[in-house]
């Protein structure tokens, strides 16, 4: 091979705990990361080689890094698709996944129709821009709908179930840039983490996602579904890879409905919350398969090592305050449970601070292991 | 829990390929690492989140790496015990494992005394500091010995067979320090990882090494030997754990004679090449479980998931040069294959550069694709 995959950095948009993470494992590949991100000491770094400080919107920060890399990535959906494009345009350093998509994913209207437009099915949707649509919207859907801001909601920040004008304006104030969804029945949400290479796409088995509040608390691998159901996430998932645009791997989420259909809810151009547990369940992690999938190197393996679950660490406080977690001596002594934190300062309501995982052979045991664990960990004071 | 581990910042004396992994492993549990070595840009660097330039036996990186962290430990064994006591005692840091157990492993002839004192069982040994010595240690363990140099040597530098007076001042100059050993008719090399933590010490599974001119290539886990074999490897290990001083990894070389006895080769008091295959053979890592131990944390689970095996990328070079990898591709190609690459920029004969990790679920299988795969990497050129 001719190709020195030791001497590359890639370029990071976002230094959260993806980014961190994407560290972790790009270390081990002899591969080093910067990240671009406007919070000094940003979670990802230190796993990062350095940090530009720089706003998601300014683009000085942005020539910075591309600069300074091979390649660039992003790792939060508040990059910015057109600085980029221009970035590469200018430089000739790739971006992956391509801006485009990063573009469609941001907007869940376009993101929708062009889901639609290639025949993936996706729940019933209706743009919204004023009350007359929003009147239409419960005709053709139904009532309640599922009404969500086009853009910038992330963690379920943005949506609601709407019965009427008055609840939406309560909710929205104004309803201008807005998509209303039937309200789906669903038994089940599931996700696929795809991943998009240089000659081929991969999925890693399917996970079980338990939200509350519209935040993931758990995801539970393989997915108690049935195999059926689990064979038609892999080919819709897999059709979903074949739409977007460029290398890098995405977060494919997706409703199991009442009548074992699939549809796709959302896409993530980037490692997902949901995908946590391929660091201990699979040998090739999300986080590599990144690393590997955008600098062009061959794709890892993808399959399970063992029923796996993680249990997100989310800001348990009313008010933000100095993070200081308590159990973690406790949930240190469980036999299996991995942690990971993620090296935010400040603890909000419900904000991700880390993630714990379980591996095992008995998937409720499992499961209950990571509740239990879960149960033992707190921000409140004594 | 009282303790906030998350504000604490490990100072690692040495910042080769083992205070890399020791960065990777700590990042997730929300622990700093910063390094002291003298060569800059080191391996362990960026994965830690700073390097101090400075010499083994020059105090002053000592005492700015104690200033600046909350714990000294130390991943090779050329640090300065006598520095590190000094530090300690100047300025309360603690060090783990104990100075004392650096100086006593520093020493082939103190170790084997301190062994034997313990009445755990080693080959026979006897000081050389001239040729009567040496010519007595004939009469007593036979010819050839094993004469090695009591300080210094790694790798098997500083080691060789030796069957006359001139044979050994051909090989060693001076005869000044030396320590002779029997040489042992061993059926396998072993090792055994275990972890001295602050209320208990536990052993990771048996791994069979496979030494080539005395330098690790493969270790196997678990060890293709008998379970009572096995047992007695653990029981001899906990033996040594016992006696040794400080909270942390320690590796445990031991021979399994011909006639399935068990005798301590070495001892190294830090995290061990072996022991790389716990990175993905075991959930908690010898990496982890020096930062746990050191820090005074609840030790995790050392129980083995699947069949590991490890093979070491060593330079297969004439003469030192640029290090170019050749062969990443086809290895990332094969499914189930990790890659752990230390970051060297210069490859020099037979120098560790890299290891390479496959689990499976049948031994020789796993075996085989560990050859088959360091068949493909290469430094060499074209």
């Amino acid at each position: 091979m001719k190709e020195k995959i030791f001497e590359k950095k890639i370029g990071v948009v976002g230094g959260g705990q993806l980014g961190r993470m994407l560290g972790e494992a790009a270390s081990p590949l002899g591969v080093e990361i910067l990240v671009m991100d406007p919070t000094p000491n940003c979670p990802a770094y230190p796993p990062a080689s350095d940090q530009i400080v720089n706003g998601f919107n300014n683009k000085d920060g942005y020539y910075e890094i591309a600069e300074k890399t091979d390649i660039l990535t992003y790792e939060i959906e508040t990059a910015d698709p057109d600085i980029l494009e221009e970035v590469y345009n200018k430089t000739n350093i790739p971006v992956h996944p391509s801006p485009n998509t990063l573009r469609i994913t941001q907007d869940k209207l376009i993101e929708k129709n062009t889901l639609k437009d290639n025949d993936i099915p996706v729940p019933n949707f209706k743009s919204v821009d004023n009350e007359d649509d929003l009147l239409e919207a419960f005709d053709d859907l139904g009532s309640p709908v599922m009404l969500k801001a086009r853009k910038g909601g992330y963690d379920g920040r943005g949506n609601a179930r709407i019965r009427s004008v008055n609840e939406a304006k309560d909710e929205f104030g104004s309803l201008d840039n807005m998509i209303a969804e039937e309200l789906i029945d669903f038994e089940r949400e599931l996700s696929v983490i795809g991943v998009k290479g240089k000659d081929n796409i991969m999925t890693f088995p399917v996970g079980e996602n338990i939200h509350k509040k519209e935040i993931l608390r758990e995801t539970i691998v393989p997915a108690r579904t049935g195999e059926s159901v689990r064979e038609l996430a892999v080919d819709i998932s897999d059709q979903v890879l074949d739409v977007v645009e460029g290398r890098g791997v995405y977060g494919i989420e997706l409703f199991e409905t009442s009548e074992q259909k699939i549809l796709v809810n959302e896409i993530a151009p980037r490692p997902h919350n949901s995908g946590h547990y391929t660091i201990e369940g699979n040998i090739t992690s999300q986080f590599e398969q990144h690393v590997r999938a955008i600098l062009g190197l061959p794709l890892g393996a993808t399959n399970l090592r063992q029923i796996t679950v993680i249990g997100n660490i989310l800001g348990d406080v009313e008010q933000s305050k100095k993070a200081n977690l308590r159990g973690v001596e406790d949930i240190l002594n469980m036999p299996s449970i991995k942690l990971h934190w993620y090296g935010k300062k400040e603890v909000r309501p419900l904000r991700k601070m880390g993630h714990i995982t379980s591996i095992g052979k008995n998937k409720e045991n499992t499961i209950r292991k990571i509740r239990k664990a879960k149960k033992l960990l707190t921000f409140q004071d004594e």
